[in-house]
């Protein structure tokens, strides 16, 4: 019988009732002839109820402890959810990762799957087992020890499943009803997207839609495992939600499929440094060291003896989350105090976002950054930065027209219609 | 080095602080050199909430999914308390059932210990981890999931220990300090032993005492398992608690040991019955049937031609707890209707209570038994049914008279007296 993963995350079986609603969407799976693989979350709020446990214990803990106190919640639900689908006189078992295996590497709480051989599993297929609830977030190291996969892990756990059982397709219920063209609450028009590339979610991902973790994404697209986001919370039916799938498997697409934009960004000048080989990586090593994440990079005007300094000068631009402004500014005066740097200023802006738009049609169609930069221009909205990688443009802007910009670029680009 | 198991039940691991507490016990017992295994039960109250949820969920639940789900208690418990022991800078981790391996049968929720062998925690002693936090009541069955051991499975997990890492103690703690010559609300001349044989304990607890589970007794009878009970909220010493051991390990002990008593019994008598053979079979059998625990058994005068009976008559008395009277009344009753026993009458009283007077040294002193009814009879308490066994004398009385009986018993043996 084919296979079909289902995940559900802590807020779908945040209560026995929640977990009752779930198990009947597992049924009606069943009955539509599938074996299921069903993926589960700790009832929300048990985890950070345990690791609170934890670093009240001990601050600096002990990663496997983490991992085997932390893990313990989704085993809870992991049973609970098997009980109330055998109720439902659906025949199932609760799995929890060490049981699988699910093999994982040794780096505890954040461990990376290495394998989930699928004999076992199948075997209990082959026997009249329907559906196996499988604990997520955990695996077993090679010493035999719990690991948690870290921040993402139950999606991921979903993710590789659906691809060691060569899976039909993996749903993931979560407390959205799909992917949007952008965010519901900036701009009215935005519009439930029935496919999305899986290039394109992961820009979309990584911009901040906080729908699916970049790196389920990854693996899916990795292994094409066809992704189904869609709510818990609604009606289900076949159109439910949004598929994240090959290229391929999407007809005719939309030029740009959506805006993606994030309000939390602070842009950094270094004002007047000496235009050396060697300049831009002690910059970014710098602050790599640091641990700032730096995401656009843009290197400004370079003139001969520009406002009486000898040599070649440069400005150099980039942007980070607000959040680490501090810490760039901080190592960058410390570069310059211990002499690996020479800048005359340091320009910071914090009241400022980034706004993008994505779409893998921009491959073959020219003018859409043309487009953009006009639609921003004709709301008299100045554009302080520019990326662009191969499906995506990103322009930095003044804060207070992210909404606007948001919206002007929904209609240029004619988002509303599918 | 020598090992030492340390049992901490519920409340002992109530909160944070407790298990603190608790750790900081173990603390003390590796800087006296031993390697020590500690049995931990879940939080209290924890094991509740999740029994309740299986409950919810589906009454008549598969007890492999009611095991996976309960046994998630001990696991946080074991991985808290070894982040707690690192902290105080004692080697530790936390092993769960299966990692053990804790071996087991397959009968989920009342599993059997089949083994336990001692080879990965040795090797970890080996190599330098001072405890092994071992969640307690779990193991793993021969198809590879999770068991539970059913009732006082923790106190039979840590004496499976000690037998197991042949070690030099098992120390139970608990919210009470010891075993006591009875029970202290009833008698305040009650003394606490400081030590007790395996056999006298046995008789004990099944009499009611709650302080150990009849089946790690058992055990620790069988592979001769020093058993240490202590409170775990009281100050440590040498002197703490009461050691249940090998009679040879007491050099004096009193003729009797101990005052046991049960107020929840039921006298039940059928009258006139016929004494033929096989009618002690078929009145018990029922009863058996039935679930009733019977207790005492007498049968009375046999009398040819009574009361106008034709062959040989009898009377049949029996105890049992009173919560299981009616089941027995309607079980004898229904016999009677169906033609498979014959008698008059059925008597039952519930007003009566169970006074036993428990020693080893009944063996090899005459005279116990007269001097119990002398005193009984010295303070005008009618005795109602009269039990024996090698190191026990029990007797059901009125229950009015109960706190009476103990007090005086207690004088008569004294029992005050070390």
């Amino acid at each position: 019988m084919p296979v079909l993963v289902m995940k559900f995350g802590g807020t779908s079986v945040a209560t026995l009732d929640r977990i009752r609603r779930a198990a009947k969407r597992v049924a009606v799976e069943v009955s539509k002839g599938y074996d299921v693989i069903v993926i589960v979350s700790a009832m929300s709020g048990k985890t950070n109820e345990l690791v609170g446990w934890v670093n009240e214990t001990s601050p600096f803990y002990d990663a496997r402890e983490y991992d085997a106190v932390v893990s313990s919640g989704e085993n809870v639900t992991a049973g609970l959810m098997a009980l109330t689908l055998q109720e439902m006189e659906v025949p199932a078992r609760s799995w929890q990762g060490w049981q699988v295996p699910l093999l994982t590497t040794s780096a505890h709480g954040a461990a990376r799957i290495e394998d989930i051989p699928p004999a076992n599993i199948m075997q209990k297929f082959g026997e009249g087992m329907r559906v196996a609830v499988v604990a997520g977030f955990q695996g077993i190291s090679p010493e035999g020890r719990i690991t948690t996969l870290g921040r993402g892990g139950s999606d991921t756990t979903a993710v590789a499943f659906a691809a060691a059982f060569e899976a039909e397709r993996c749903d993931i219920y979560t407390d959205v009803d799909g992917v949007y063209t952008t965010d519901p609450r900036v701009c009215a028009k935005a519009r439930k997207l029935d496919r999305i590339a899986f290039e394109e979610m992961l820009e979309l991902a990584s911009l901040g839609a906080k729908v699916l973790q970049t790196r389920s994404v990854e693996l899916a697209m990795r292994y094409n495992v066809k992704l189904r986001v869609l709510s818990s919370f609604e009606e289900p039916s076949d159109e439910a939600g949004t598929l994240v799938c090959g290229e391929d498997q999407i007809m005719e697409s939309n030029i740009v499929s959506g805006v993606a934009f994030s309000r939390e960004e602070a842009k950094v000048t270094l004002v007047t440094i000496a235009d050396q080989p060697g300049i831009a990586a002690a910059i970014f090593g710098t602050l790599a060291e640091a641990g700032v994440n730096v995401d656009m990079i843009v290197q400004n005007v370079s003139e001969t003896d520009y406002q009486g300094h000898e040599g070649r000068v440069t400005d150099m631009t980039f942007s980070c989350p607000t959040d680490q402004l501090k810490r760039a500014e901080k190592a960058l005066e410390a570069a310059r105090d211990a002499g690996r740097l020479k800048f005359d200023q340091l320009w910071a802006e914090t009241d400022v976002a980034k706004v993008s738009v994505v779409g893998i049609g921009m491959r073959s169609h020219a003018g859409v950054a043309a487009k953009m930069f006009e639609t921003l221009a004709a709301e008299n909205i100045n554009i302080k930065v520019i990326a662009t990688s191969e499906i995506k443009i990103s322009v930095l802007i003044e804060r207070k027209y992210l909404e606007l910009a948001v919206q002007a670029l929904h209609d240029a680009f004619e988002l509303e219609r599918a």
